[in-house]
């Protein structure tokens, strides 16, 4: 069933001929190699078959808690005793030290093998990572360790019915009641909405990341995002006796219902205990650390997902034979791959499943590498690596549907469930229409314009070796024609007043990403015909694709943006009836 | 809760500001007010009150059949207590002789208010209306006027699990057994699959029309679709008995799952009694009247569901508060629907959903019409009915779920089901795959080229009218290039080659479909302009919209099929790794 998965030798494609990660870290090809193989092989075992039950057997919550799936359970009792919690974290912390972009590669595998699943994974790294930047000593080796060893899992608790993207509206209040060795000690009260994993029975403790504000001395909140600070709020003390935080209920989802959602209480009675986490007020910065993390694992669950919808649509179309060719009549039914529209829908699958693929390895290699370029570089980058595969991968999935057909449409099949699984990814940690705004506003016409002549460089580079190539001299033209629309339609933005010029955000943010795509997949095409691999027909064939068929849909919607309409602001509020 | 279906007030706007179909057939405006009133009432009734439940508690199969949802069933009996099963049937044949426009604005009241449960009647109409017009008179009195009176319900038995959309694969068996009252009599044998509607419990009897082939006299079965001929088999017989066809197993579906979908045997035993239809080898054309009619009727499930997640959308962004204006620090947060990016969502909804309901709505009119020219132009635009209401509809869900944020995520609100309800329709009576075979081949490029020349007729007199306007002379320019720029690219696929040609049919399908809502969106807007009628903001800002975002994005499409890229034709199997 392997084959079902993000492929692992694409991956270590990705990871050494294109990214070149083995001159960089001086992690060797052959250990990956084999880290690979291994999370592959429990991906599709453990993982995978439990995947479609943990579709139908929803948690839920009793006296005693709420309760998993317990093949979900075991899965990851299986993936810790691989040491996999701590993939990516420094062996003095426990970890197995892999590289950001090795540990992100692992994860896309066991996304796309039961992403319900993975994510508790995903987002206790994610917390153990935010304890360890910020934390003290005593922070990281009581609550952090034990997360890095996969005994404890972790929660980041942002949202409140109130606030969803709006945080500084956060009503959960924290009073400082002490110091002790765990640092500055609170009492927190408040109700939190949308906490992934915030129960479950699947780990010894619970390790809650909860953003609260710091009441002033008249007992009043902070107006704003400037008094959020963070606290770490374990489900169970210390010293073994429950902390004062409650699930309230559980979230009812359309997909990826193997993660239990929830409403969360803290402080029901004397208030939850929780002790600051770095200073007072840093809350939201240092969240976003965390966030951006979660923002590219989210992109890599959508590419993910795009790519295990591909590999069961590549299956069934070279197994389900109806029709003929054109023109043809009589004769033998040919499997539906040889018809150009299921061969297009197949192709634009991988157009948008390897690009996203791609997309977010690049951003954690940019992580790994920590120059200040590269951290300008990866601030750019972040939202479009949240933002297009989440979309691109939904459109790939609605592709893998209708290849199936009417069986695509059943529960027999998997494809419908990738889907559903998939449309929570637009959403979560901040929607397109956010990412949007933080592409856009805050990395584009609020910045100094380094990021993105950055980015020129890198991209004309892979023009400049594109267009001194047998294959693709013309791709590189219009690679570089494309940027340089881009940035004229930024540049017209400049003129614009700037709450209008984020009117039309969203298709920016899709036109930019398409622009990326494009780069990577000719950037990718050249290393392929380079290294004379076997993924080299294939990405030729997906990079023609994309810059024949895609990127003019992006020149489109590049002159919406440029066009600046007026309509949508100008449509009152009684159009709407 | 009416608030949440499609609107009354917008249907008779069509209907009779827009269409006038008052002045084609004489109908009067306040009848049929009344009649969609009666309508909506039972809609947001009987019918909206079952729709969560219709997905939750699936049909289920027994010893003793097929049992559906038992509100289903009572709501469908209201339904034939107000006489809607005959709507558009003649008063002679029992029914209350509507047109088919009004009839089918009627079906997308009740299938915005639950699909799953409209789609009985609308099998059953369609099964009735053909057994009208190519059975005997004594098939018609015995099958047709129970149908039209909703005491008995039917079915299309079409698809086979080897043959889908390629119908001359079938193997359904008939063989001759004799004659008696209802006609010719024949004994069927085979294995149907995807036949909604084969088995419940909401009506005493079962109508089922069954393509099968009549055996040659060496027993084998003609090749292709030459030999395929209709037949009525009922599942009790005239004289009561249980005719030889047993429901062999229920698909569970990613959503309309009220309406049963089953795998279907035909003479497990001694053969299934069916009466031959019309002329033996007719099957096909005689099933395609009933088949056109259902793709408008797909269409307009696509354009109810749209409207349905809209109007849930614009409520939800009313009420649900949140962030500020761009730039505003502090003070209160504001309802959702002021954010731009939310407005877009919107417009967007509403310009996919209300032109998609104007296509089915105009194609119903056309049928209504009946003269050539009318029928002429319904063959070129039936396939545009069918898929664009259905490809754009789940585009316009998908962005109800956007609007709705984590909560459109969850199964506490409806867009979720509604998303996948409507997945169901790019697939079901032909994908748009299928469609744009049809409409690009058949209906174009093998045509003598006059349902075209009509089409532009009645585009430019919009286009004219528009000239004259105060508001719209801009558009009628972009319209009218627009459309000229569609010829452009058929006159260069002409020279292609025939099967090449085809290749990227499906993107000239949707760039075809936007042109056409271009078009009926300026008619419109027309029309409410000069009605001055309340719908006249809210059209104008849609059409701006649509011209403004939507059309240019569609000339890229034309500009993808006018490259007649070679990507994918030239892609080899191996790419699909």
């Amino acid at each position: 069933m392997s084959d079902l998965l993000v492929s692992p030798a694409c991956l270590e494609f990705l990871l050494f001929d294109w990214l070149r990660i083995d001159g960089k870290s001086g992690f060797d090809r052959e250990t990956a190699g084999a880290i690979l193989d291994m999370s592959s092989r429990l991906a599709s075992g453990s993982f995978l078959s439990c995947y479609k039950r943990a579709d139908v057997q929803e948690p839920y919550l009793d006296d005693s808690g709420t309760h998993i799936l317990p093949e979900i359970a075991e899965a990851l009792s299986q993936f810790r005793e691989l040491g996999l919690f701590g993939a990516s974290f420094p062996e003095e912390l426990g970890g197995m030290g892999l590289p950001q972009s090795l540990s992100l590669a692992i994860y896309g595998l066991f996304a796309s093998a039961n992403i319900s699943a993975a994510a508790y994974a995903m987002l206790t790294a994610g917390n153990a990572r935010l304890i360890s930047a910020f934390g003290t000593p005593a922070q990281i080796d009581m609550f952090a360790r034990p997360e890095i060893e996969g005994r404890w899992f972790g929660t980041m608790c942002l949202s409140e019915a109130q606030a969803g993207s709006s945080l500084g509206d956060l009503r959960t209040r924290a009073v400082r009641e002490g110091k002790d060795d765990l640092g500055e000690r609170y009492r927190l009260t408040g109700n939190k909405m949308w906490i992934s994993g915030a129960d479950h029975d699947a780990s010894e403790n619970i390790i809650h990341l909860v953003l609260a504000k710091v009441a002033n001395g008249d007992g009043s909140l902070p107006e704003g995002t400037q008094g959020i600070s963070l606290f770490i709020v374990p489900k169970k003390l210390p010293d073994g006796t429950d902390n004062d935080v409650r699930v309230a209920g559980l979230n009812h989802k359309m997909g990826n219902r193997g993660t239990t959602n929830c409403l969360f209480n803290l402080g029901e009675e004397d208030g939850a205990i929780g002790w600051l986490v770095g200073a007072p007020g840093q809350g939201l910065p240092q969240m976003f650390q965390m966030m951006n993390e979660a923002r590219i694992s989210v992109g890599m669950g959508g590419a993910a997902l795009a790519c295990r919808g591909y590999r069961h649509a590549v299956r069934y179309a070279r197994e389900r034979t109806q029709g003929r060719p054109a023109g043809q009549r009589g004769g033998e039914p040919v499997p539906i791959i040889a018809h150009p529209d299921v061969r297009r829908m197949l192709l634009q699958q991988k157009a948008y499943a390897e690009a996203a693929l791609a997309l977010c390895l690049y951003c954690a290699d940019l992580v790994d590498d920590g120059s200040e370029e590269a951290e300008e570089l990866l601030a750019l980058l972040t939202p479009v690596a949240k933002s297009w595969p989440s979309e691109f991968g939904l459109v790939a999935n609605d592709l893998a549907i209708q290849v199936h057909g009417g069986y695509g449409y059943t529960r027999d099949f998997d494809v419908e469930q990738i889907w559903r699984d998939n449309r929570l990814n637009p959403i979560h940690e901040g929607t397109a229409g956010i990412q949007a705004i933080d592409l856009l506003g805050r990395k584009i016409l609020r910045s100094d314009g380094q990021a993105m002549a950055l980015l020129r460089r890198r991209i004309a580079a892979t023009a400049e070796a594109a267009r001194a190539s047998a294959h693709w001299p013309v791709q590189a033209g219009v690679l570089d024609a494309y940027w340089d629309r881009v940035e004229a339609v930024v540049a017209g933005l400049r003129t614009c007043d700037s709450a209008e010029a984020l009117d039309d955000a969203t298709m920016f943010l899709r036109a930019f990403g398409h622009g990326i795509a494009a780069w990577l997949w000719l950037d990718m095409a050249l290393t392929a015909d380079a290294g004379g691999t076997g993924f080299a027909v294939g990405f030729a064939s997906a990079c023609r694709y994309f810059f024949e068929a895609e990127l003019p849909q992006a020149h489109a919607w590049l002159a919406v943006v440029d066009g600046h309409g007026r309509s949508v602001r100008t449509c009152p509020d009684e159009a709407f009836i």
